[in-house]
């Protein structure tokens, strides 16, 4: 009967994040990585699940750079990154779209429906969602690597009221009907200010944003814009996690209420963002 | 974190019973006794706002034979029971009626919205729902406590698509628009039966339902409608508990799915019954 | 023959008033005192079910000082009244929301319905109706006297739309969820601001406003803002009056149309305010 | 004050009838006759604006063949008659055409309108609403005389739920889309019927339907649907009188609870047919 | 089989403008010439079945002043013309109002109907549509011909969500319900602003708007509004063409994004304008 | 003129089509082959857009086998088959689910866009679409080859009624959540039914249906499925185009009114299909 009284009262003190959340949309960012072992992907799909259960109206959107370039390789081909942006001809963007929209999608759209869900995994050519042209950089010829010119969300507020979890898989649509890779962060980033989403959560494979380098660095769990700035021209905040930040300061600014960049490989560390008053990870906030 | 873990597994482990009873409608009867004292109260409210929140619509019905006494007696005027049927004349039931549908009602309403519901408390005068008339009984003349007639349930159908929770106060509206002093249990019975609820959940102030008598009685988690029907016979069923049974069989009857009689002084034993595989108190079920 | 025709005439007499009033709101204040006689109490329901099915959308606010007092005294318990307001202990207000809601509430819910109306009553702690605070006096503390925060107004509109008669007892509620006695006629005229209602008529028992005093009174059937601004200066208004013209006055500069100050024991005043050219009583103006 | 509260009486006595036709449909047949004086049409009109605001749905169908003849007349065009049916060439269908449906019903929407309804007039080829074909006689051509095949009531349904008052010409469309002229008492009949109207009352100039014929002729109030069969046989019904009749026991046929023969030269006789007990004219019933 | 490909081809010529026009409301004024020969009426017929299939949304204002002088010939009267405008006593009135309501617009909605379309038929006097008043022209008084107060367009949205198709013939209301007779090119112009529409096409009997006069005047496809303006100064544009013109100006100026006069006797000049590259007739376009 | 004249005239004869189609839904199954030329792709996106426009509601169902494939031997994995099947192991179903719900699917979609269509592209794991199981045939294991269990055809009507185009991609998902691969012609038939189609058409890389063999071998254009049962027998009907008459069979018993199996290499062959008296292809009819 404890054990029962235990579980009454977990479940009392997650009713106000489950009030706090009624009827709102949460953008989820899914990085390639956290997604990895089979483990980490079940219980992220169950938190969605739960999510959507109490009254939540989460959205995902997921990258998959990792498993595109693995096809590469057994397909023989070798993937050229100039200043970290893969250089994208004609078969490397057939090869990344049946990689993010016919395998990564439906993988996390069989997972969630398998514990209960009911999602519907589409990419950004669907009902022209992202708009892209070629993005403009001086010399460099990056093919098929694009930039958003515009979200039309019809089809992912149409989804939701229907009950349903829309899956997005990064892939934009030019004006002659073609694909266009699109930055997976960003593209979260755009969804979520596009949609009014009440958060942003980017799950990714490390635990967040630190302060200062190497032996000296320390784990922050709250940053304002101003410091994020001074970060990045001090270089502390570089690579990989440049997109991921410059996507949460987008979403401030068209309205979102919170952005978060959390631990992907911390098991249910979505629920426990959503459902704990520490939260993990660090989160990014309108200051 | 580990702590964490613990409350993300909890969560996952209602996650089952939160899709099944999703969208819907269970009614709770409470009875007087199991809300005396002030802590049990809070319990049960925040246990029917929890519910409301994972989707799941709450129908409460409320007694409170106790506190009509009471105020009788500090009014002056003596309780006169005949065959357990408290006699009503035109001050008892005036008396009646302020104790359910201005004390009662309006308390269980206060604690719902304190803890973040939106209640909205009814009787069964209002919009026709109980429509009532006197019970004939040969001999003697009960005055107003009446028998249902027909439950007209718009207002509660009206009530919980709008997102409130209704509160409704056993009291049936006469031909003549009269107020007549209809049994709780009964009440809840036939509401749930007339609302199509998936569950009926009585709480009342005993462990459930005992087989034989005295030191050689036995709790049944699970009883049949064969052997409710030879208890009776043998009268280990009767008092105060028939009625609750009775109710119980005639929802079972009209498609209600499940019907528990459950002790409503264990703290959050309405939150055990949903969320938890044994349940606590008694099912009867439909064989 | 004759006869008919005149009862044809007297009908299209009142079509110009009912195409006036069509779908609009009108707010009734029914104080305690006309509502004595059952006589009188029957002709009010009339008037009101009269009201609705010509496509007028009343909503009655109802108060209950006297019957109160009258229950305080058989329990022994004496009023005490300071600059007014009664001081109003925990006991005070228990019988204050039984005899409001539970008394009174439901009596005229049961006449409205007993005519063919479909009235549901609600008190302002339903659905968060009316959002209280104790009043802050110097130096007196008089309990649960409350003044009015905020009108929640959903589920008025949200039983109008089903064609029910909101009938409203002027209890708010607390941030604690508490009881806490309203006004009723500040009620009457902030329900009537918040619902956008088109009139607000007050049933009193006074025949309505006069200018002087004594022998030199004078009725008005028609009385400004101004005018009422000096009289208050002069003391010609005072007393029960007071609450009642300022009512009026919050209304009007919220946009409420017209507000009637009228006598509730002529029989069916309320419908010869509506359906006749003179009306009865005061209307205090928008000037 | 007494003629006021006289008023009131009346008021509260045609209460039982509007609520008991409260949202029902009444289809109002109203010949060519009974509209010829302007006050008697002023009238007509009233009390449908009177009907449509308290609640009832009105639906007119009107008559015209006076009117027609007068036109032909003027433009030098005999009418032919044969066993009671205009011989109705092209010229004469176009000249029928112009004053039902450019005149009479464009009088009456006028009318209505002016007295504050919202009437929409139309007729029979609008929106498929009468489907008619040539009327098969032996031996004679009767030109553009049509007979009903289909009523497709969308029209009326639509225009009822926005509000409006449908006025309705009886000319119905064959399938090369030419125009047909539809007798108006059938036509209200079928019309009647095809949208589950709860009434049909027919205007005509005469008192309703009387037993026996010259000195010895008496007025029926209730007439069955058998003493119109004997009625038929032995010619005491007979005439323009016949086609009602059978509008009304075809409407009786197919759903319709109440049909009415009544004296449009009455003034007022609508109302009082709705809004009295004895009513005025002869009710045919149902057994 | 060639020539189903050129079939084929031809379909997929109009979709540009099939997509442009989908879901926008076009008004067509049909003159009373267009319409003389039975070709001529059913080709437009034809076209705008189409147009209403393939997703547009036509609405129909006609004309008939040639027909209305025809009728009063018929019946010996004479029409007397002051300024190009009839003047129009009680009897003329109702000929206008029968020709119009009663012949031409029943004529097009008989023929839209057998093409397929659910054409309804209606007049400024229904549902309010044209609220007139007398025109004011110094010392002339020209009877029952009216200008345009009001437009109350909640019939034509109406009917056009219930997808028919509305066919208004220009005869306003006037304060008492009477009918006024209103020019139809401007009651086209005015309709098309309150409604919103797209494109407002004038089928006429001439070409469109020359540039010069007699032997040197140059057919215009497009002219600005400042080129009408000086053209209106030279008395080049006058007559009959100067209405159509104003009604052009006024519907662009209430935000019509395109007006056009158009020959309708060239066979189908109704597509021809809407899915064709170089159009036929003159546009006045905004500038 | 003549030109614009004939354009209208072929506008115009099909009409009688797009009136038959409007509202209707018809199913689409694109076979792997016709899609072949990067022309023929472009002609069926257009045909499919230009219905959409017309006010068909088009469902897309695709194929791929023989690009699963071209990928298969680009990734150095052989293709088994045993009696027409694929053995599909966990890595061969990877490969199909990229190659159509990546690859061909997103192909079709973003054609589809850039004609102006807004296509949403899913496969039958999202919104549970497919259920599927394993195939059950003796001895041969052929891995991930499913059968459909059930239709949950929600998110198609879902995408329909906010007028989106679906493309299905024939995957089905186990109770695992796992990926099926599933025979894109039975899937076609098994929707047409699900959602109530009123036509299935197969474009296909033959001309259609033949009778007998050889030299001998005559074109149908209509088929019954008596001869289809026979020609089964006959071994006249094999192979690949077993399952694309099966489709049919069970689609016609399902209540779909027409089923055709076209040429797709044909230019424009859908079009013609649906606008033309002779159509393509052989009908397959139900008796």
């Amino acid at each position: 009967m404890k054990d029962y009284l235990h579980k009454a009262n977990v479940l009392l003190e997650v009713l106000p994040y489950i009030k706090q959340f009624h009827n709102c949309i949460v953008v989820i960012k899914i990085g390639g990585e956290p997604m990895i072992t089979d483990e980490l992907k079940e219980f992220i799909a169950q938190d969605i699940v739960l999510m959507k259960y109490v009254g939540i109206k989460p959205v995902i959107v997921h990258g998959g750079g990792k498993q595109i370039t693995d096809l590469m390789h057994k397909l023989g081909k070798k993937s050229v990154f100039i200043d970290g942006l893969r250089v994208t001809d004609k078969e490397t963007m057939d090869i990344t779209e049946m990689v993010l929209t016919g395998m990564i999608n439906k993988d996390l759209v069989g997972l969630i429906n398998h514990h209960g869900g009911k999602a519907v995994g589409i990419s950004g050519r669907d009902a022209h969602l992202i708009e892209a042209s070629k993005i403009k950089v001086k010399k460099t010829d990056y093919g098929f690597v694009g930039e958003i010119k515009k979200i039309n969300p019809t089809i992912i507020h149409s989804l939701i009221e229907q009950g349903f979890i829309p899956v997005i898989s990064p892939v934009g649509m030019g004006e002659d009907g073609d694909a266009y890779n699109i930055n997976a962060d960003i593209a979260s980033g755009e969804i979520a200010s596009a949609i009014k989403a009440l958060k942003l959560i980017m799950l990714t494979d490390v635990r967040g944003i630190y302060k200062g380098k190497g032996d000296k660095k320390k784990f922050l769990s709250t940053i304002t814009k101003k410091e994020i700035a001074s970060f990045i021209k001090q270089k502390i905040i570089q690579g990989g996690m440049l997109p991921k930040v410059k996507a949460c300061l987008s979403a401030l600014q068209s309205g979102v209420s919170k952005t978060h960049i959390i631990d992907g490989k911390i098991p249910h560390s979505l629920l426990l963002e959503i459902f704990t008053e520490a939260g993990v990870g660090t989160e990014i906030i309108n200051k």
